[in-house]
């Protein structure tokens, strides 16, 4: 099935595949390939615009055309379009109040990119970086709000890996309310899994991603577990001669052991979606409905979120989740305000707490992240340890919510870089986020 | 494909199908045969509840488990869960009010049923019915609702057919505003259907269903051309020998003509889609869209509603709308109020006009609609012409949007009885809105 594909391109990509089709992004060495920003505005482009859209404009979630670089520009705004979803629904409330206090002066915010040698403003940053939109709050109001593309302030995009840290949220605030119990093994909550890797891993173990695992996420490997996971998951009619797992329960049964749990972090999608399952056995609720009734319904949001599901309904805990920007915006100034937001406390303090306090700083230098030194991993959030104590949820292609305690910032961007590794958009993002950190700081309004 | 389910059911259904999968309702003569509302209540089946759901309750869009009695009393609440789907937003404000006055005498409002022998209360109506939710406004306000089934206020039931009335209120707005002359032809704005049975009909025509096409939803027949409209428009990948047309666009330039335009009233689906793709030409919105547009976001929906979509991303103008209930309420209640709501004219006045005007009964009279009599057709209204001048939308399995001007009463309904026919719910249902209007003239609050 994917046969053609590694054939045709080198493929260096991931949730882009595990949302349920096949993967055509690029690696690194090959961004100077790839049209830049302007040239591959997916709004300029006219995807699937026209009745009927002309025949070169027309993206098909069976094919995988939909994912292909420029035209998944297109799709990271509408993935609904293309798949079944679940809602998370924000209630029936008016939305809470997310003001407005915006400012002139970011766009010219100077910083040096990672490995550079020349200066580079704010507004040059967003370009480079294919940004579909991108909100800054500071102290609660929003200072700074672009939308590129197709993104509209009232659509939905793919969040990607973000989804991770906002299932791990949900996870510690179960662990926190003593629902689920950290150091108990995953196969007292998911008996299932008893047979595979995750069945003697603790949840803290899962939580953190120091679990020991043969998952290899490596594309030029027709045989990397990767592409099964993502055959697992995908909604569409399996093929007549297909005889693997049906969903993402089934795979995650399949998962075998590679070294040992809790001796170094290893990012692997497939420990999220194992804490979905417990999440779903602990409480009943899917991470979609669970994301509704804990969070969403009561953050104020503007919109409902939404998550892709595989074949029976299951949500992809791992990067399914899609949301508006400004909800997200609430979800991060949340956490930025100690879980409490919108007049009531939605997550404990102390898992705001935990998360800031970060995870284990070695276990995670053995994953050698040589853009993220000094940082770690802590239910799902990567914690920079910096002057100010800053921590983020990260996509691929560039999905973020960036929280800075200190100066009291938060940053969400939605973006569509070709390139899928975080290492793409890391040099021109990460100090970028910095510097407007320290920029307000220094000039508070 | 569909030769197991011509062989095993009695099909009788309509749109069910055309939403993209299998129809296996039955003929009203089967009646007896189904479960009754409580043994078919969704809720307590637990259809894809669980993680994962017990094989036996897991309900799959590709083999048609999914449309299914009693299954299908989940799928009309979930179809976003099956397929892929586009969004109607209601933009990011806060909801217009639809304040509260409930009543708690209408539960025994008394009718007699359509051809019956005795008298039915509104309550056992209810369940006859298989009602999943229901809302009476009178006057502006809320005085019933309910909610049966795995049906909430907070999520979206399919609308079926009551979308064509939806599709009609703004294409007859579009010939208000002198966007589409309804005296030209088809060809005129779709060069495409030239050849079709289109070609040469009115837009007057194809809003009240008065073109002669040779059409057929007969599903005994495995000729029939219901068949191949719903597997234009199935959005699943189509099987590797198909050669037939792959969106309802291809299918439309297909259909023949069959007697004269004009002559009488013929109602099929098709008419529809047509005046979706007229819409999308002159406006360049398609029609989910333009109803954001035009009208969700100004009615002060309190969710975004959506469409069902084939695989080019073409909204199903015929038959894909989903809401909430309430939402449904807000759009039957502005057009009984000429077209305004929430502070603004959203609706021309001389489209409501037009509608409560109706049809030509001359026409309507020939297709034979023995429970409808004196009735016409207009602009994809149903007009009664009764005392009280109501006209309504229905749809398969029981939807409506029931609009009584004389006794300033709105009722909408979603249900999923089993037999598609509107034939099956009318005796029990038409009645009952009548006395519930006479009730709230002759004690009104």
């Amino acid at each position: 099935m994917f046969g053609h594909i590694l054939r045709n391109t080198r493929t260096h990509c991931y949730l882009a595949l595990l949302v349920g089709g096949i993967c055509t992004s690029a690696a690194a060495a090959d961004a100077a390939r790839f049209p830049d920003a302007a040239a591959s505005d997916p709004a300029k482009l006219g995807w699937m615009v026209g009745a009927p859209p002309p025949a070169d404009r027309i993206l098909r979630f069976e094919d995988g055309s939909y994912f292909q670089f420029p035209a998944m520009r297109w799709s990271v705004s509408n993935f609904r379009q293309l798949m079944p979803t679940m809602n998370v629904s924000r209630g029936l409330s008016a939305p809470g109040a997310l003001p407005y206090a915006l400012r002139s002066d970011i766009d010219d915010v100077r910083f040096m990119p990672l490995n550079g040698k020349q200066a580079m403003t704010w507004r040059e940053s967003l370009a480079t970086n294919y940004t579909d939109g991108i909100v800054v709050l500071h102290k609660g109001r929003i200072v700074y709000e672009r939308y590129f593309g197709v993104l509209k302030a009232d659509g939905q995009h793919g969040a990607m890996s973000v989804t991770k840290s906002v299932v791990g949220t949900m996870g510690a605030m179960l662990v926190a309310e003593g629902r689920i119990d950290a150091n108990k093994r995953v196969a007292d909550y998911v008996p299932e899994l008893a047979q595979s890797a995750f069945g003697n891993a603790t949840i803290r173990q899962v939580l953190d991603m120091t679990t020991g695992l043969k998952f290899s996420e490596d594309y030029a490997d027709p045989n990397a577990e990767v592409w099964a996971h993502a055959q697992a998951g995908n909604p569409l009619p399996k093929p007549k001669d297909y005889t693997g797992p049906r969903s993402y329960y089934e795979f995650l049964q399949t998962v075998q052991p590679q070294g040992q749990h809790g001796e170094a972090f290893g990012y692997k999608t497939v420990n999220t979606d194992v804490l979905g399952w417990v999440i779903a056995r602990v409480t009943g609720r899917n991470v979609a409905e669970l994301l509704s009734e804990r969070i969403w319904r009561r953050l104020g949001a503007e919109q409902d979120a939404y998550f892709t599901v595989d074949s029976i309904g299951t949500p992809f805990a791992g990067g399914g989740l899609n949301a508006g920007l400004r909800d997200l915006a609430r979800f991060g100034e949340m956490l930025r305000n100690n879980g409490r937001f919108n007049g009531q406390q939605i997550v404990p303090k102390s898992v705001v707490d935990d998360i800031r306090r970060g995870g284990d700083k070695e276990a995670f230098a053995k994953a050698n992240y040589t853009l993220l030194p000094g940082w770690s991993y802590r239910n799902m959030w990567w914690v920079t340890h910096n002057e100010d104590g800053a921590y983020t949820a990260r996509g691929v292609h560039g999905q973020t919510i960036y929280i800075d305690p200190k100066a009291e910032m938060v940053i969400v961007r939605f973006a569509s870089n070709p390139i899928a590794g975080n290492a793409a958009n890391d040099p021109t993002s990460l100090p970028a986020y910095h510097a407007l950190a320290q920029h307000l700081l220094a000039r508070p309004r």
